[in-house]
């Protein structure tokens, strides 16, 4: 019961307006992947934006202006480097505005609906390969406390974002307290390790998850408000002390 | 190009003593997987934990006294969850103390030096295999922002933890700003896909990982208080204030 992560090579450079969920299920069948029913499809925020048109002049507002464009809250900041929640709820530096991996003077904006743009591209898959698979749109975010970038779900169709698995036992019998899991991320950290951000590989295929339980959009690995304790005041670090 | 996250099943339950590098090396051998040169051999922190005898009774301090024995910081607390960093410089739930996965009435604490577990694991797998992999130990963390726990590296050797990409160049020619991938925490995630928490599979392979660089161990992935914009006062969320 291995899982296999297949990177698609050979996706031509996309530009506003393509038809991505095409091109992506051209892409695969041109790399000989055969996709199966529970296969995920992974495809980079990168290439969803160009689609979609989110690509924007850097000049002349520069790029400082277009991330306080796509913030709605800023969570922390330092020097140039702003953290920053998106009006998806993501937080993640510079509010996902971006310079690498499209032209000289160019900057991408995250898709407006990632969710939806996943599901788009699935029905595309499916409709070309007749396999029902799920997709998933990663970014790669950087984390609190830990260095280094992991890729993450911004959007998802197809599969759960989050399999609950509380009330179900561990190996020893035990009923676990509180164990859900990010499937959707788990699939995106993943796809980094045959998507190395400098190769331009921005769609794999993902083989073999384990996948039961109702659909979940990535809309779903935001975590509300109300349990969130990193904000500022109640329960966040302020309120908790130092205990060391 | 792909890479294969294979289970490795019929590892026996860990008591405290045990040669936790030749039951995981024998492990592999049984389940016919012939270990090749950069394999990653992904081991979980319980079973490192049991082995090097973290395993301690609840009563009668209770879970709350151990979760402070573990703790150097609050980060954050609400109600019965604390968000603590631990000696190692993890922030994580309960200062990693956990009930899942061991005997009633007991609990885990993370190894002392999980790094050295890891190097420890790989010399025994090497030792036995003859072929020169990597170890990650693997815990289940929840994030900031993010619903949904994943596994992260706590420990590793034989493989860069971090990969730093910048100075090359993207797909399209320009320089990458920051890009430095956590390589340890993709190959944790990646193993998630085959470890669910309830099935008692504590070890996979990884096979057809690219890690290419120096190795570095899990300690690096612990970004230093200096850098960390996450922490009370100058830099954290009070001194960002509130963009939206």
């Amino acid at each position: 019961l291995s899982v296999e992560i297949i990177p698609v090579p050979g996706i031509p450079e996309i530009v506003p307006g393509d038809d991505l969920g095409g091109i992506v299920a051209t892409g695969i069948r041109e790399a000989r992947i055969s996709l199966q029913d529970g296969d995920v499809v992974v495809v980079t925020q990168k290439v969803v934006s160009k689609a979609e048109g989110r690509v924007v002049p850097e000049q002349p507002d520069g790029k400082a202006r277009w991330v306080e464009r796509e913030t709605v809250r800023v969570v922390a900041r330092r020097g140039d480097l702003l953290i920053a929640e998106t009006r998806h709820g993501f937080v993640c530096a510079n509010a996902g505005v971006d310079a690498s991996n499209v032209g000289e003077g160019l900057l991408t904006l995250l898709p407006e609906h990632p969710d939806a743009s996943a599901e788009r591209i699935r029905t595309a898959v499916m409709a070309t390969s007749g396999a029902a698979v799920a997709v998933v749109i990663t970014d790669t975010f950087g984390r609190a406390w830990r260095r280094g970038l992991v890729n993450v779900a911004i959007g998802a169709a197809g599969l759960p974002s989050l399999i609950d698995l509380r009330g179900t036992s561990d190996a020893t019998g035990r009923t676990l307290e509180v164990t859900v899991m990010a499937l959707a991320d788990e699939v995106a950290a993943a796809s980094g390790l045959v998507m190395g951000k400098s190769e331009g590989v921005p769609v794999a295929v993902i083989r073999g998850v384990r996948s039961d339980g109702p659909n979940l959009p990535a809309a779903e690995l935001v975590r509300p408000p109300d349990e969130d304790l990193f904000r500022s005041g109640e329960g966040g670090p302020d309120a908790a002390g130092d205990g060391g």
